[in-house]
């Protein structure tokens, strides 16, 4: 007989993630039970990984249990939060212990490498989805949101934009598989690939931007859409500047300057931070930040009034204000 | 062109649920944002529905949406905490303007009615799949837990263990449609299904447990089997006697007593309460819960050793402890 759910949920999900001592009761009981420090805001974000739609079918366990953890916690840090527990809300067609020790482990280091424990779940039979839900906090006053920006405030973006998407692109070519213990293939589309199944969420990025940024939003769908989704909350257009985009030596590679520049505009799953600093804060921040270690690059400026462009010397690239939709495409 | 996944969110999801003044950032943002009451304790839970396993396919909109809620909101019930914020995972094949709007319904006036705020979500394509997470709270020392129980401890349960099993029956039987509104067919078998379509979490009743019952789990795979859940976590097995069993006069009708028993007993979806108490406290707890409305009937006790059994008369039914299982039916 194979094992049962609630054996498999003991095995792999009773302790996973960082202990922390405000866990009154994790998972096991009908709910689980937290202290939340005092004086603090309570932040809470949901994400939702579909198989076929937001990783290919056959993608390695342990990306999809990294993944699921990492968007989540790339809301939280586009927040200025600070994660602390999760719940995790697993459906698949059938339980394999190997696929699960995988996927688990996966989950387990992004969460130990940010603090996070599980506390809570709920695992069911069906097409494989993944949902988490990851809770932490933050001070009065110090949360970031999409909507502070101001028209001439200047934007910035973390990190080598469009490499996720690049790399995504390789992982559908079905070439061999890669995962953070080993690959096979060049070093450029090694990197690339494990850029997708391994973002690494910004989430100490997103705690030194507070009180300094005036907006922030993650880079999920595309770093023009989502650039627009911000300016659109701040009531600004927003204006991209493609010859400041910091495009990675591994993309350029690849593609080329032409496509790199599209997969950074367009492509999705970046994990990125977008955020916007008014300008007589800029110098100041971008020193404190490079002294921290931190990647950002000026790539524009929000605009007053609504269009969301990014220009290349004289051509303008102008993209639907909608940006990724699940429904439309 | 169809409306956007962004259009569909905001349409239906922007503002559901109660309003609550605790909310400082709610759907729209990266995460969403709220103020935790002093000195309370956060209890959180999440539950998936998948299509096909959880629910029939083409249930009501409306149903989805309020079993969605209702099963999360039965977790916390079960903890004794009050619930307050919620957060939505939605994938669904296609984005319907009629099948979301009955959905957000079904959902708002269940979340209206235990003043629950939806604060965020996340709607992706993919084969049917509802995960909802709960957020409440609980003063410190009020939570109920499975495992605080006692050889000895009288079991009771809420309201009408079985009905909704024999609902379920009904609706897979393929019976005229049945909502909240208007039904076909006798009433015994609308009030049954809708028992399963619209079952009602227990909130005030586990609110009402506080300080008095050792041990609570609510009721969703099955009376026996969660029974022995409780009694494994309390460190005891559990007698059930069948002559005890509130049986419904529509279940009775229905179904006649021996198959009334066993759905009782064995039939899942219930989100009723099971909880036990020191005997001593048991008749107090009874006087105070029967003056405030609430319909509970003692049904077995809490014995030393581990097994899980119903007795019915002379005769003893045993079942595995393993209970309802999702991978191993």
């Amino acid at each position: 007989m194979p094992p049962s759910e609630f054996e498999l949920i003991e095995r792999y999900f009773s302790r996973l993630g960082a202990a922390r001592a405000d866990v009154a009761l994790g998972v096991g009981d009908d709910a689980a039970v937290v202290e939340m420090p005092a004086g603090q805001l309570l932040v809470a974000a949901i994400d939702t990984l579909v198989e076929g739609v937001h990783f290919p079918r056959g993608s390695p366990p342990s990306s999809i249990g990294h993944r699921a953890l990492a968007v989540n916690l790339s809301d939280l840090a586009a927040m200025g939060a600070e994660p602390a527990w999760a719940l995790l809300a697993l459906t698949m067609p059938e339980a394999r212990a190997d696929w699960l020790a995988a996927f688990a482990a996966g989950f387990e280091a992004l969460a130990r490498a940010h603090g996070v424990a599980l506390i809570g779940g709920d695992t069911t039979s069906g097409p494989l989805t993944i949902s988490v839900q990851v809770l932490g906090f933050a001070p009065q006053g110090a949360v970031l949101r999409r909507s502070g920006g101001r028209a001439g405030d200047a934007v910035y973006v973390s990190g080598w934009p469009g490499e996720a998407a690049e790399g995504l692109a390789l992982e559908l070519a079905g070439t061999a598989p890669v995962t953070a213990a080993g690959a096979v293939g060049d070093d450029d589309a090694r990197s690339l690939r494990l850029r997708f199944l391994f973002p690494a969420p910004r989430v100490a990025l997103g705690r030194a931007l507070r009180g300094a940024a005036s907006a922030c939003i993650d880079v999920s769908d595309g770093l023009l859409a989502d650039a627009g989704k911000l300016a659109r909350a701040s009531g600004c257009g927003v204006e991209l500047d493609a010859g400041l985009l910091p495009l990675s030596p591994a993309l350029l590679a690849r593609c080329g300057r032409a496509r790199a520049i599209e997969r950074a505009l367009c492509g999705g799953d970046d994990y990125e931070l977008c955020f916007t600093v008014p300008p007589e804060r800029a110098a100041a921040l971008e020193a404190r930040l490079a002294a921290a270690g931190h990647l950002v690059r000026r790539i524009g400026v929000l605009t007053a009034g609504g269009t969301v462009v990014a220009r290349d010397g004289g051509t303008v690239i102008e993209v639907s204000s909608r940006g990724f939709d699940h429904f439309a495409r």
